[in-house]
């Protein structure tokens, strides 16, 4: 059976954990802090031999989407669906499962952020493709779990049955028991010790029509929408999908559906992920020198060890420093502790609170719709 | 008796341990390290009381003569004497005073770097008044010695007799015993126990004839020199001066004539003094926050103190960073422990060595003449 498999690329994040180079009109995704590329042109580049461009679409609203098109132009205008507003991930994937749906109900969703790091991309194209076969073959919703690193109290958690649900090429998948929401660090202790719990990574895959079932069974309160999206474009009648999109609870996936859906299957991801949740997440991904010192930019290190420097284009000399984190944009300098970086959002709200030099500070300028709403959080 | 004072700038230092505001073609007193003002502007506008701009000359070589034309737009261009080479102060001096000398002998000149910080302006012209008054009527060099606040190892010493040669307007005086070069720790511990040792603060002042007569004495090698300089100041004839100053030994003044002169007399200074050697000593001389941090340009420092910003015009974000000195430029960022900040130079050595980036970064540009020949330092 050949899969027809559509990628969501979900793009509406909109964090500041990277400022001064991220601001709200310029989260995370749009910058390149990872790679040479933005972390969503990464995103979608990767997925390159899986997923044909016009098989791609994107979910943000109307300011990011503008950025959106300039990033991808490559992508189709058509598969870049705008938000009407911020409501959460639910409506969101309602609105682009039921696009998909419209199309070819037994397409297979693949559902992706749009600001993560993979490390090894050939074994994510291949437990992405055992997902997919998965979902299609068992009728299931499925995710995928990050084999914690660490007791994070960051991330929310999914907790598995202890033994396999089966196997597809190569890949162990197990059966679902619940979503865990982000734990106190006792718990997530507990949770790394006993071996059946992973990270919530935020990635999902279904088959539409399976999608619509599991709505209809576990999520009824999103029926009279779906139903409503599904006619609307199958009209081609985008409006009349936004005005019902207003009409839906504004809930996360994981909450509206997920933990409330019977036979989700949970993949234990086996490619290397990093959300790269701050400056000094780059510290592991960067290359180093001999003495620990990661950049962008030329910089000279004198007597200086483990400090992360962003400063490209310009010149930066370390003299006796350790362990800090130093960014420079065009109007805008961070010196951090590397161990501090995410008191980052309470510079950013001191910032907001005193309005410091300009709003521009935290927003951004320069480029369209900074004053929109902000997309939904995942 | 009325005074006819003539204030000599020696701006012709090239320093680069403000890097990377400072560049060699850019040195400390043109920048507006301690005031709004460039120190050199800061020179001139505190003798303002004392000596009226048609008698305030300045020493650079001709590219920094043209930076000075453009900072003291108000002083005379003919008093704006250009070094034809580097050769070390005894030369420059020489010119200078031959210049005033063709103009009136007994004219009195006093001889202030341009790029040290002078706390207490009132009590300055006081004691630089006297310090005239008593060049005068004593017809004596008289220099000013620093009460030195700890033993450092980067200046000269002055030994002085124990009891006072006198005193002027309220000052004391004492003769000079001997100049001692830059001395080892164990040596500068003991001129500090000893009490009758000062800095030498570079300061100088004498009558133009007496200048003449203690060179011919005491500096028999500079006297032909002298003699055709004066004769071509007398002539008007620049060109023949300049010639005249390449044939004069490249010595310091202070070791060509000062120490081997009789009764030399010093004022230890009462005006506090600082020579700004460096980013951290700026340190004591900025206005200081609650947590002990400088800045210029707009500062958040949470949980950090104890640090030294300058980024004008751009925000600065401190985050749990202690004792830092922190520099951004247009091209260029240092990022220095505080007790670190002489390494500075060995940066720009490195700098050099490797030719990183651009040779801007240490010669830096935009400047008319930056492959000029350095002026002579003291």
């Amino acid at each position: 059976m050949k899969l027809d498999i559509r990628a969501v690329v979900m793009a509406g994040g909109s964090g500041t954990r990277f400022w001064p180079l991220s601001r709200a009109n310029r989260p995370k995704q749009f910058l390149p802090v990872t790679g040479r590329r933005s972390m969503l042109e990464e995103t979608v580049a990767r997925l390159r031999p899986l997923v044909p461009p016009r098989h791609i679409y994107t979910v943000a609203d109307a300011a990011k989407t503008q950025t959106i098109v300039r990033l991808l132009p490559r992508l189709h205008l058509r598969n870049m669906l705008v938000e009407p507003e911020g409501r959460n991930t639910a409506p969101s994937l309602i609105l682009v499962t039921a696009r998909i749906h419209a199309e070819n109900p037994a397409a297979v969703v693949v559902v992706l952020p749009s600001d993560h790091l993979i490390r090894d991309v050939p074994v994510f194209l291949r437990q992405l493709e055992a997902g997919c076969r998965t979902a299609a073959e068992r009728r299931a919703l499925v995710t995928f779990g990050i084999p914690p690193a660490f007791p994070s109290t960051g991330y929310g958690y999914i907790r598995a049955s202890a033994k396999p649900a089966g196997r597809t090429g190569g890949f162990l998948f197990h059966e679902v028991e619940s979503f865990e929401e982000k734990p106190p660090l006792k718990k997530a202790r507990k949770f790394v010790r006993a071996k059946n719990y992973t990270w919530n990574s935020g990635m999902f895959i279904w088959r539409a029509d399976v999608f619509a079932e599991k709505l209809k069974t576990h999520a009824p309160a999103y029926a009279p929408g779906w139903d409503r999206m599904l006619a609307a474009f199958r009209k081609k009648r985008r409006r009349a999908a936004a005005a019902a999109f207003k009409t839906l609870p504004a809930k996360s996936i994981d909450y509206a559906l997920m933990e409330k859906a019977s036979g989700v299957l949970v993949f234990p991801a086996r490619f290397g992920w990093s959300d790269v949740g701050a400056w000094s997440s780059l510290f592991d991904i960067w290359p180093r020198d001999g003495r620990g010192n990661a950049a962008r930019g030329e910089i000279l290190a004198m007597e200086s060890e483990g400090n992360l420097v962003y400063n490209p284009g310009r010149f930066t000399a370390l003299v006796g420093v350790k362990d800090l984190i130093v960014v420079a944009t065009e109007d805008a300098l961070l010196v951090c502790r590397r161990d501090a970086d995410q008191k980052v959002k309470d510079v950013l709200a001191e910032l907001k609170r005193l309005k410091k030099g300009s709003d521009a500070l935290f927003s951004g300028r320069g480029t369209p719709g900074s004053g929109a709403a902000p997309g939904p959080g995942r």
